[in-house]
C-alpha cells in the first residue's frame, strides 16, 4: 500500500492560504517527499506524518517554488532525530543546488546523498518503491516521476509440497530464488504464482504535456499533474512558460490510461481551483482539484 | 515618520498559524525588511505594503529561521518590477550565505549588493535612515540593530530675512549648508533652529541580554526584542542557546530607557504568548506580546 498526501496545490509563489505544490508519500514506514517549495514544512507539520522517517526527497526541477523549502525540511528532519542517510534525487545540477542551499543547513546528524537522474533512468526508492523519470519540457530541465510498488508473486504451498521441497527451505527459496536439497534443485518459477499487478503513481509538473510522458505514466493508479491554467485562454502562457491547462492535463491522464487524476500547481491567478473543474472532467471524469490535505491510499487488489 | 509592521512572531521553526519573526519598516516610500525566515513573503503579501520598494534587507544572523525566506523575497521583489539595486546588510559571511541561497534566484532584474557589518558600525539605510549595529551573544555571530531617522532642524525664515539673504537662496542654503551673495556668506548655523529629536527603533533578537546592547538601544521609541522563553524556568536553555526570557527582555528595555517594547521570536513551546505577559510587564509595563500584523508609526513630536 502507498499512502499519498498532497501538502499544497499552489504554483509559482506561496500565498496566504495556499501552500506550494508538494506530495508526501508513505510506504511501509518510510516517507518520500516530492518537491519542497517555501513553507512546505508547515503543512507537513500540520498533517503529522512525521519527519524522522523521511528517507528521500525527489525534486522535479530547481525553480524556487519547488525547492526553496529544502533547508527547513532538512532542519526539521534533524530535529525529529533522524540519523540514517537521506537521499535527494533530482535532475542534473541537483548537487550544486543542494550544496548552495545547505549554507544554512551545514551541520546535520545524518548524511545527505544526492543522486542526479538522467532520461528514462530507473532507481530504487525506500521500502521497495521503484522510480523512473523522463524529462518534460519546461524553462529549466524538469523531471516527471513514475513510482511503482511491485507486488510479490504468491508462493504456491501446494505446488512446493508436490515437489517435495522441505518446508524449512520455503523461506530461503522465496528469498534467494532457488534452493538445493538431496541433489535436487527448485527455483522460484516452480513455486510462484502468476505476476500480480502492483500499485503506482506519477507526478508530472512544470512541463508541457509532451508525448514522451504518455508511456511513462501508462496505467498508473494516480496521476498528480500540474494544471497551472484553468482555461485554454491562457494557452499562450502555458506554451511560453512550460505549463498546462486543465484540459491538457486531463488529456494527458486520458492518453496515459491512468485511473485517477489530481490537479495541482494552480497559478496565483486561479483563486478557486474547483470552479473550472469541468474543463478537465469533460475530458477525464475521475479528476479532483487538489487541495492541501487531499489524501488517498493505493492498495493491492485481490 | 517610520511605520513598522511585525510580520511574524515565531522563533526556530515556522509553524501552522505562526510566521517566523520578521519586521517590515516603511519610511518615505522605501521599505526595509529585518530578517526573512521561511515563509516571510506570505504575510508580506497579506499586509500589502508591496515588494517593489524593498530597498534593503537587514539580517541579524544566518540561522535558517532568519534567512531561509530570502530567495522567495528576492523573486517577489523581481516580480513586482524592481530594477533599482537592493542592498543586504548582515554580519560577516553574509556574502557567502546570500551567494549560496541565490542558486535558486540567480537571475534578477536588479543588483543585489551585500554589505557585511562590524562591531559598532554605522551605515546609511534608504530614505535617510541611519543604522548602527552591535554584536550580541548567540550560537552564531548575531547583530542587534538600532535605526534612527534624524529630524531636520527648523529653517528660521525670520532670521534669514533679518540677515538679508535673498529668498531664492534659502533653498540652496538648506541644501548646501552655505551660500554667498553680494560678497557676503551665510551658513546653516545662521538660520537653523536647535537640534530636534528624531525617531528610532531597535531590533534585538537571538542574543543574550548582554550589557553592551544597553547603550545601543538607549532611548529608542520602540524596542522589538526576542523573548524566546516566557518563563525563567527555561533560563538554562536561554543561556545555552543564546536567547532571553520575557523578564530578561523587559529588563533590557528598562535599562535602555526605551519607550515601548514588542516581544517576539516566541519559542515553539509557547502556544499563547500573551499568557505569561505579566512576566515582562511586571518589569517594563509598556510591553506588547507581538503578533503577525502588529503595526505602529513613530512620529516626530512637536
Amino acid at each position: 500500500m502507498i499512502d499519498l498526501l498532497l501538502l499544497g496545490n499552489g504554483g509559482m509563489q506561496p500565498l496566504p492560504n495556499r501552500w506550494l505544490s508538494s506530495l508526501l508519500v508513505r510506504v511501509d514506514g518510510s516517507l518520500v517527499l516530492f518537491d519542497c517549495g517555501e513553507g512546505t514544512q508547515i503543512p507537513m507539520k500540520q498533517f503529522k506524518w512525521g519527519f524522522r522517517r523521511l528517507a528521500a526527497i525527489c525534486l522535479t526541477h530547481h525553480h524556487a517554488d519547488h525547492v526553496a523549502g529544502l533547508p527547513g525540511i532538512l532542519h526539521s528532519v534533524a530535529n525529529a532525530g533522524r540519523t540514517e542517510p537521506l537521499r535527494i534525487f533530482g535532475p542534473p545540477d541537483t548537487g550544486r543546488i543542494v550544496a548552495g542551499l545547505r549554507v544554512i543547513a551545514p551541520d546535520l546528524p545524518y548524511a545527505v546523498e544526492v543522486v542526479e537522474l538522467g532520461e528514462d533512468e530507473q532507481f530504487d526508492l525506500p521500502s521497495g518503491l521503484r522510480g523512473r523519470v523522463r524529462f518534460g519540457e519546461h524553462t529549466l530541465p524538469s523531471l516527471a516521476y513514475r513510482v511503482d510498488l511491485p507486488r510479490a508473486r504468491r508462493f504456491d504451498a501446494r505446488r512446493a509440497t508436490e515437489l517435495g521441497i522441505p518446508q524449512d527451505l520455503w523461506g530461503p527459496l522465496q528469498h534467494d530464488g532457488q534452493v538445493e536439497w538431496a541433489g535436487r534443485l527448485a527455483t522460484g518459477e516452480d513455486v510462484l504464482g502468476p505476476e500480480r499487478r502492483g500499485v503506482s503513481f506519477a507526478l508530472v509538473t512544470d512541463t508541457r504535456p509532451v508525448p514522451s510522458l504518455v508511456p511513462l505514466i501508462d496505467g498508473v493508479d494516480l496521476l498528480v499533474c500540474e494544471a497551472t491554467y484553468s482555461n485554454d485562454d491562457k494557452l499562450e502562457k502555458a506554451h511560453r512558460w512550460g505549463h498546462m491547462s486543465y484540459r491538457e492535463s486531463a488529456e494527458l491522464a486520458r492518453d496515459g490510461h491512468v485511473r485517477q487524476l489530481w490537479l495541482t500547481h494552480f497559478g496565483s491567478g486561479n483563486p478557486d481551483p474547483e470552479a473550472d473543474l469541468p474543463n478537465a472532467t469533460n475530458v477525464f471524469p475521475d479528476t479532483i482539484a487538489g487541495y492541501s490535505g487531499l489524501t488517498t491510499s493505493l492498495r493491492f487488489g485481490d
